[in-house]
């Protein structure tokens, strides 16, 4: 453990001030009239369907009604035209009864949106990963179907009448009153509700080498956005009569058989901000992120998230248990491991257009995105489409949190030829994201973990969008 | 028409100051102690069991350990005790693998949270409602297979790429340039995302009368909050050219076959809030709730928000279709019809404790509960436990956002006497939730819709929790 900083991390990316000229972009969206130009200048075959589908209602011969001609929806002519018979059938019959499903499903049109494992990637399917499908979501929330999974021994679901959670010391003096809660005894207690992402520590891991994964739902995936809720662990410590001068760090145990620990650093307990959680978006965990309980360490890679949480034990130092001794550790260029580099720091990644997706033409495109930090809000997210000569300030969608992701959007007219996309956040630290280059050069190309450089998108003359490896 | 106030609605009810008198509450949580003395006080059985399981430990013979002694999960002695067989079988086990589905289901142990039809509330499953079961939920965010749902004509899955939103206008000169969108040329667009309530103007409709539907699920649950994702309709009337000094109103239509249509005033769309969504909750809109395409209208009641949207008709006046001339008019003492009345006024309720919920015992309760206001930003949510006579002021979760539910939780002891739950929001318009006489001395009790009076949860000596009319 001698190479362990503690729990001030130490940050070894440099604050340096952006790279390259910042244009102005305009304050809020492009007007309509420069909408509809670009539309006119590159959408030239959907331009003549529109007018077209409009030619009658543009010279004023027919008045639109309540129920006007629509091309896709021809209506009968009066008197009764047979045309009826190509109404489309959900404007003509009877659809679904309400409660179908006690618990609705998304669209059958959607079946291909996702979370998916990468094949190959580890030896069982118990102890991996799935990946979320962000170049297929919007805003800032992760519907829980489709956030990333990560197991180190399978899933269960767990019988919350069953389960307990204790609290206890390293030794007897470090907690007066070990206790344990059954699952009715927590949702008992002060509640509270909170919007956090959560990142893999081996999130764009393949990035560090020269393997360009294909799709931003392999290169970025193990990310995931949710409204978490449930108790602050410093109230139920402070039940337990925890000793705090001597106990500056904790051990958190998940139940399932890979008994994952991971130590904690009392000073984030001590912020409010650790949360034993039962919650998520609105409803109980689900079996795959730790139903019936896990922890929330905002800000923090995910593995420090246990789930099945079923022991926290207060102690006086690191515990360097397996899962951070030989796992979630930076392999450095002089050989040696970086230990306890546990925050995620800013990053961000354009979502939309990237890697597998074909632009349907030129013109207009919203550029977006998300941007995230361990470390507090987003302030700024630049979007390069020139491989970062030139930046413009992208819109984010409010609410901005503090650990949350964040969305951002950006007007653009894409001329046809080949762009070289990224995106660059910084955050209220002042902390900016670094390029591939500046954090290869202080981590080498070795390491696993904590990528957090600027992604590039290569978007072709074709359409077609590819992972690049750019400096 | 003649009683149609027009965009700028009337506010029939009182901005009378609260009543009753004001307590101090505690600024944040119970402090640990407190909510052990309650605990203790309250919950001896329990309180044996935990001394039990920690006797050991208490008393200094036993040293925890990475795998210390935890009563559900006995651990063997050293030398390998026979007890390992009662480890839970997630314990010792391999569990599922990775993306088990493409797409997650709730734990089995959740089964019974649904959303639930009323039977005998309606003449057919297809024009029908079905309740979320907000007495389950916690935060703000509505999982979208617990959305509630409200269809006229039965629900569709329909192709989103056979589908088309046409914008034209009421004669010639209101719109220049009549325009049919295609769902790619829609998403191209310039995006927001933004989180809203959605109300049912039904919404706890039984309630003016002297019934008491049993659970908060039967009163309340035609209300849930997502975060929406879409382009902003303004910026499609920009584009299409509309003559905003003669349109002061839209005409919004469905593509089902209820042909639903709603009126909207002109000056919503202006604020830039009204959006033409494909998003919800980070992916498309579920098919029960308008996929692939609906109007969002913050703030306004659920039937504007007009589903499987296809036709947006600007006109100079409000157009008084069969949806807005029948139904969602509030029948008055004097045996008129209210019509236009659409924003959805401050309103509140407890969730838990709630009727139909069983307490398991006296001693320490988190009172938790929603409010929202279509006017604007939750202010403060005050609750009583005696029917009125005294309120404590609740702590709002963060966010809280405009036209958003917000989250309130409040610490409380119980006695183990009778007592009467209510909460009263009040917005940031100055607007206070009026009590139930308040509402009836304006509005009778015949009516059907906009009942936004404090709802009453009377909890008996058993813990059980009913539904009781209160003035």
């Amino acid at each position: 453990m001698a190479d362990n900083p503690g729990p001030q991390e130490t940050r070894l990316e440099s604050q340096r001030p952006p790279t390259g000229r910042l244009l102005k972009a305009p304050e809020n969206f492009l007007d309509a009239s420069g909408v509809r130009q670009v539309f006119a200048e590159a959408h030239n075959g959907r331009r003549d369907f529109i007018r077209q589908a409009f030619a009658a209602v543009g010279a004023g011969t027919a008045v639109a009604t309540a129920t006007a001609p629509v091309r896709a929806n021809p209506v009968p002519a009066e008197g009764g035209d047979p045309e009826i018979l190509n109404l489309p059938e959900h404007s003509r019959g009877l659809g679904q009864p309400v409660a179908t499903d006690g618990y609705g499903k998304p669209s059958k049109h959607e079946a291909n949106v996702q979370r998916r494992p990468s094949p190959g990637l580890t030896q069982t399917p118990q102890s991996s990963v799935s990946f979320a499908p962000l170049q297929s979501l919007f805003g800032i929330v992760t519907p829980s179907g489709l956030h990333f999974e990560r197991h180190h021994q399978g899933w269960w679901d767990i019988d919350p009448a069953k389960h307990r959670l204790m609290i206890n010391g390293s030794d007897e003096r470090m907690v007066k009153r070990p206790s344990v809660f059954t699952m009715d005894e927590l949702m008992r207690l002060p509640s509270v509700s909170r919007f956090h992402f959560i990142e893999c520590g081996a999130n764009t891991g393949m990035e560090w080498g020269n393997v360009a994964v294909p799709t931003c739902q392999y290169t970025h995936g193990m990310l995931s956005c949710s409204e978490f809720t449930g108790v602050p662990l410093k109230l139920l410590l402070d039940m337990a009569g925890v000793d705090y001068k001597r106990g500056r760090y904790l051990l958190a145990e998940g139940a399932d058989g890979s008994s994952m620990t991971r130590t904690v650093p009392m000073e984030l307990v001590e912020s409010g901000e650790v949360l034993v959680a039962y919650g998520q978006n609105g409803e109980m965990l689900r079996p795959e992120n730790g139903y019936p309980l896990r922890l929330v360490v905002p800000g923090v890679q995910g593995v420090s998230w246990v789930k099945y949480l079923r022991r926290i034990e207060v102690g006086d130092q690191p515990y360097g248990t397996k899962d951070e001794a030989i796992h979630y550790v930076d392999l450095m260029p002089d050989g040696r491991h970086r230990q306890y580099t546990s925050t995620q720091e800013c990053k961000s990644v354009v979502t939309t257009p990237s890697g597998g997706q074909v632009l349907l033409g030129k013109g207009f495109f919203n550029i977006s995105g998300l941007a995230w930090s361990g470390r507090g809000k987003v302030k700024r997210v630049d979007v390069s489409v020139d491989g970062g000569q030139n930046w413009r300030t992208a819109r984010l969608e409010s609410p901005v949190l503090s650990k949350c992701l964040t969305r951002f959007n950006l007007d653009w007219v894409w001329d046809g030829r080949p762009a070289l996309i990224q995106s660059r956040a910084s955050d209220d630290s002042g902390y900016v994201q670094p390029h591939k280059a500046q954090l290869r050069a202080v981590r080498g190309t070795r390491s696993i973990y904590h990528n957090n450089a600027v992604q590039t998108w290569l978007l072709k003359e074709s359409g077609e969008v590819g992972n690049v490896q750019l400096a």
